[in-house]
This record gives C-alpha cells, structure tokens and sequence, in this order.
C-alpha cells in the first residue's frame, strides 16, 4: 500500500474542534487505502506563549556575584529552550492520536526521540541529518496512522532539540522521504499557492501544480505558504508536496490545493507561474566609491561578518573612471546597522556618502518557461514602464526577473504583471 | 560530597517569579556543599488543562460504522494520555534549568525517559520500577545540578508514562533513593506537618519530626502534606524527607520543616503526634444479617468487586442468636452505589433492611508511643465523653485509634483531643 504523510499547522491544531476536524481528514485518507504518518504544529500561539516564558527564564536575575561569569550559557543556542518548546508539539500529538482511537483508528505517537528524528545540535535551529525509517515503517505496515510532532528532534547524544520556526514543514518532508510516501499534504490557512497574492489580485488563481524550483523562488520572495527549507529538502529528496486548506471536510471537491512537483511531471507549462512581492526591502547606495580589485570584498565582507543577508547588487554610475557609485539591498530590519557598519569602515572603505532608502519594495516574476523563451523580461519591463513605474534596480536568476520600486506603486505593479502574463487565465 | 533531591509542588512552579524563587533555594543549598538533583511538579492548574484536553479529545465524535469497533481504546489506560499531560513538567523542569543557567549555574534536565525512570506500563496510574543511577550520578559528580520533571516515567518498551496524581512526591523520593541521598526536601504550600489541622486548631504546633509510620497514617488519614505512596517508599527506601514551605528566601530563620524518617531516629517521642480527621466517609448498616460462616465474605467480596474500599467494620448488636447487624464505613462518594449493591444482592445476602448515615465524621489520634504506652485509647474516650461526644465506632491499629461521630462534632473533638494528648506543647 502506498504511503502518505499528512502535515497540520497550528491553525489546524488550534482547539480540539480543529483537531477533529484534523482528525476526519486523516482518518478519509486512511480509509481511502493509505498508510499514514501525520506530523504536527503545536496549538497556534502555543510556542510564542513558551518561548516567551523562556526569555523570562533567561532573565532570571543573576547574583553579583556570578554577573560575569563564564559559565552562564546564553538563551539563544541554549539546549533546555528546546526542551521547553518542544512541548507544544508533544501536546497536539497526543491529542490527535487520542482523537483518531477514540474514532476507532489504530493510533500511536512517536516523539522525535522515539522516531527517531536524529539532528545536529544548533539547539533552537537544529538540521535533521537522519531518520532512520524502521520504527516508523514498521507501524505503519501495522495498520498504524503514526503521529509525529513536528518541529523537534533529538541529538546523537539524546539531547531535545528544535528546527526554529516553521520547521515542522520540514519534520513533514522528511519523514515522507524516510518512509518513501507518494506525497506530502501540507494543511494549512490557504488553499494553495496562488498566482500572486488574493488580497492585492482578486483575478489571482490558484496553480494546480508548480516545480520545486518556482515554489523556491515564490518562498524565499516573500509568499509565506511553504518554509524554504521545505521546499530545498522536498526537492533534493524529489519528494511531491501538496498544499491545501485544512479548513474543509473530507472529499470537498474544491479540495485540490497545489502540489510542488518536478518540471518534468508539470504537462502545462507557463512561461510566468507567478507574480511574487516583498515590502521588507531597503536600498542603500554608497557614492563615490574607489573603483579597485577587492572594494566590493570589503564592503560585502563587513555585512556577512554581521550575518547581514544582501540580496541586489549593482555597480553603476561611474562618476569618473576611478568612482563607481554601488547599490545594494537589505532586509528592511537590518538597514540601519548595515548603514553603522558601513558609517564606521568609512576610512577604510573610502566612499563619499551613504544614502538609505527604506521605501522600495522588490516585484519578481518567477516561471520555468523563462529558459526557453524570450523576451520574458522585456514584457516585465514594458508593463512597468505603460503604468509609468520606475525600475531602479534589476537582478535575474534562470526562472526569476526581479526589479525594485518604489514602495507606493506596489500593488499597481503586481496587478499590471498579473495581466501582462495572462495569469488570470491560468488553472483550476 | 553529599547529595540532595529538592522537590517543588506546582504552586511553586506556577509562575516565572516563584521559579526564581525555587532556583534560589536551589542554588543555595547546592552553594552550601550538596550535590543537587531537583524535581518539579507542572504549573499550577497546568496540569488540570491538559487532562481537560485528553478528556475532550477522549469524547472525540464516533463514526457510526465504528461504534462498537473493538479496537477503540478507552481514554483511561491510553498511553497518548501520558504524552499529553507529562509535558507540563517537562516545561517547567526546562524553565528551572535555564533560570539556574543564567544565575550561573550548571544545570541539566533529564526528562524520565533521559534518566531513565523505567515504570510499569500501566499508562496514567504507573508505578516507578527502577531508575538506573549511573546518568543522574555521573552529572551529579561533575558538578551539574540535575532537573527532573516529576510525574512521569518510561516503560521499558520506551513509552511514556504517568504516575497518576500527585505522583512528582514519588518520583522525588525514588530520585533520592536511587541516588543514595541524605534526604528528600519536599517544597509545598505548608511549612510542614502540624499536630491537627491549624485551620480548626489554633494551636496546632509544627512537629519537627515524625516518624514514617506516623506520617503514613497522618496521610492515609486525609492530611494532604505527603501523597501515602511516596511515604511508603520512603520509609521502605529509608529515605529521610522533609516537608517544607517554598514561600520563604534561602536562610530564613524558620524555614525548618518538619522531617519524616525512621522512628529511631526520633529522641523525644510523643505518646500521640497528631489528631487526623476526614469528612469523607459515610456508614452503612445492614440489619438482621443471618449470622452463619460466610456472609460476611459474601458482603465484602461484592464491595471489593466494585472497587470500593471499606475502611471500619463492626459486628454487633446481635438481635438474636442467629441475627446481627453489621456497621461498615466507606467514602462518602462511594455510598450511594455501596447501598446500590447491597440492594441488589438482598435476597442472597438476606438482611432485614439498610441504613445510610452519611453525616459522620472520622476522629484519629496517631502515635508511635501508643506501643508502649498504656491508656492512650482511654484518655481519647474520656476527652470525648467530656464533651458529650457519642463514638459510633472504634477501629484501632497499633499506633492509631479512630472513631467515628457525628459529623458536627468534628472540631469540638479535634480540639478537644489536641488539648487531652498536650499537642499544643510538642514542637518547634
């Protein structure tokens, strides 16, 4: 018999209504003939409650005098976080499986101890390196549904750990590609991945399929639907990924969503799948910049060492033959103290000045059909220009033409590419 | 150096700041030379919600076709009623080690199945049937102060289980046994035992000690401070514990307690420790019970099949040769089906009639001295004669005498007794 995992959020475990209604789904595609691992969120709100009391707990006041001692093990990377945070998870588990007995289904849960769910130990923001399969394989040929809480695992030496926010997507994908599943359903608050966001784009459709490497892009551009990491392992492991809207009963019709598959298994291609924006973008331009070998080493250098993410690079605007002018963005977050670190290399930089400009927002057009088609970018370039938007920066991958505008125009912008690429027409 | 268990109650835990607190104690006692293992009970009312949730999870809506399916599990006895309610402690238990982290201190958590606390499979009600010591001893010598969530355990099939309600008592008890402790330190909402409740008796004195035998009865008796099972096992382990508030800094001056250990270590013994009392008892008397071999056997076994426990039992007031009535006392909850049964079984039984007398209260005097000490029972006769207070029965062990009287007369006999025995001069 053929395998599924079957992944809930925290929308999904929210009450023990949700649960139950988490809890028919399951049971539907057991029915159907499945073998089936559930992993799970913790109740939503649940893991901000716990990781506030753990801040709390890392507050705790210090006696004067251990104030600087070397002992003291800071919150962040601290491994009994994990163990607090976990928690949440093991909750829901328990209850859905409670809740699957109760129908009269043969569940058990299995902690990421007991899979196990072997990780590095980046305590907080651990890696899953293995999951060894037997255990799970086991009860599942059984005839048991085997629920997992998302999100934890445990270290070579059995210490708790947890994959940081959002990482029980990724405790999904994994133990889909541990136990070989056809597929990975992810139930969460949408339905699926749309062709840009509804609430800009009422004309938006949602894709019936869309390739690893288009969700990739979509994900780390902004549209919140599926963790990047995911998304990377689903890929790597060639695992498909569903997603769809828990907040339906079983056999709804419209309960398609969108799977996440191979290029290769996608009949209908399109040129454009998607239309992505991101308002958390900030410019920063430093004039009169020394045009020699390792300048931009230098500068770059300095934002990595401050774990400062750059995205768009250009160097344009020579002055003079020796003076560029460089451009590039950052997360909105981070712009002011990328503006310090560059204010205090100044000298040993050697620009002008330094110019901040926090009300960009970065629109992208992302799709497979772009490697072999033309004149993708210049269709991007001309819809912008006939709504008489300004394109100040630009920065292409294979699958994906990005631009970066003025905030103020960014739902003209999204709605304009929409239309120029016929995405209303496409889908379900 | 010496090892400790200190062991804190869920309104010790309950919030941010008394966690502080018990870190503080905590530290110390481990700055005052002991090597330190602590166990913790979950948040106050933490625990409440949690089996609330498995409740609701347990009335899950049945599928019609299932029913009457075999395979559905009852709630109680469901081992994902474990996995949910044990994470209360695993929270705190992390809370507490990272606040001893940031006061500068080397603390771990091992949850049961870390340590491991190897329990019997019965799921909600397990017992604890070995905790290796080698893991808890190890970091002890090295100096960590070790956090142990209380309550819960794992069989050796690698489940996890719960020890039922207030279960965190003996998990501390079986922690300082395993690791040959000096004593367990019980950290509650008391300050320690009393001669009788404070609440009725102004007067009521701290004892600074009592013996396990003692303080088996005082439990089993309804004085709430000690669960009876961890008393058991530590007047089997001979492990010394003691009972203590939590509300008070390290140092205070009255922050003694009161220590429960062997009897021989007691030098001045009192003839009478203590005057218990309990509401919850009802009496049952079946009249004109045919007074032939058997009946009484017949009358028992049909209660004991019902799970219920008789606590006094007299034969009596014989009617005739060949008639008796039989009094007999049970848990005022338990009273209606204890009459339900006899109902039914009255033909076979053949008594005359049943009465139900649910207005009675049960008055003991507890005391390691009564061994050797003649008149005790006597003394406790008088003092409630005086009063004008009538004994509806007697039950004695051989350091207790209990009677039972009219319900509203329980403070006037408490009282009464406390003055008769001089408990108002024991003590602290």
């Amino acid at each position: 018999m053929t395998r599924l995992v079957m992944k809930f959020g925290g929308t999904s475990m929210a009450d023990l209504e949700r649960i139950r209604r988490a809890a028919r789904l399951v049971a539907a595609e057991f029915d159907a003939g499945h073998r089936v691992a559930v992993v799970v969120s913790a109740m939503a709100g649940k893991t901000n409650e716990l990781v506030a009391w753990t801040d709390g707990a890392g507050k705790a006041q210090k006696r004067p005098e251990n104030e600087n001692a070397s002992n003291v093990t800071p919150v962040e990377g601290d491994d009994e976080y994990d163990v607090v945070v976990a928690s949440g998870e093991q909750v829901t588990a328990g209850l859905l499986a409670m809740t699957l007995r109760n129908m009269g289904y043969d569940a058990i849960t299995m902690m990421g101890w007991q899979v196990p769910i072997i990780t590095s130990d980046v305590h907080g923001k651990a890696r899953i390196l293995d999951i060894p399969p037997a255990k799970l394989e086991t009860a599942l040929d059984a005839g048991q549904i085997v629920v997992v809480p998302g999100f934890q695992g445990v270290t070579e030496s059995g210490r708790i750990t947890t994959l940081g926010r959002g990482g029980s997507d990724t405790s999904a994908v994994a133990v889909a590609a541990a136990v070989k599943a056809i597929r990975c359903d992810i139930y969460t608050d949408v339905d699926g991945v749309y062709t840009t966001d509804p609430r800009i784009e009422s004309k938006a459709r949602r894709l019936p399929k869309i390739s690893f490497e288009e969700m990739l892009e979509m994900a780390s551009l902004g549209a919140k639907v599926l963790q990047t990491r995911s998304v990377e392992l689903a890929m790597a492991q060639r695992v498909p990924v569903r997603v769809l809207s828990s907040f339906v009963e079983p056999g709804q019709a419209t309960d398609q969503g969108t799977i996440v598959c191979d290029e290769e298994e996608i009949v209908e291609k399109h040129i454009v799948s998607g239309v992505a924006f991101s308002r958390d973008e900030a410019k920063i331009t430093l004039l009169g910049l020394p045009n020699k070998v390792g300048i931009s080493a230098l500068v770059f250098g300095k934002l990595a060492q401050a774990n400062i993410n750059v995205d768009m690079i250009v160097q344009s605007e020579k002055r003079s033959g020796d003076y560029a002018n460089q451009i590039f963005t950052v997360g909105r977050r981070d712009a002011q103290t990328a503006i310090d670190i560059m204010r205090d290399g100044k000298d040993e930089i050697g620009f002008d000045d330094i110019r901040l400009d926090d009300t960009v927002s970065k629109i992208s057009i992302v799709g497979v059909g772009m490697r072999s088609h033309t004149g993708v970018a210049e269709t991007m370039f001309r819809a912008l220009s006939e709504k008489g938007i300004n394109i100040q920066v630009i920065s292409t991958s294979e699958i994906k033409v990005s631009v970066l505008i003025d905030e103020a125009y960014t739902e003209l912008a999204v709605r304009a590419l929409h239309a120029a690429y016929g995405l209303d027409k496409i889908g379900a």
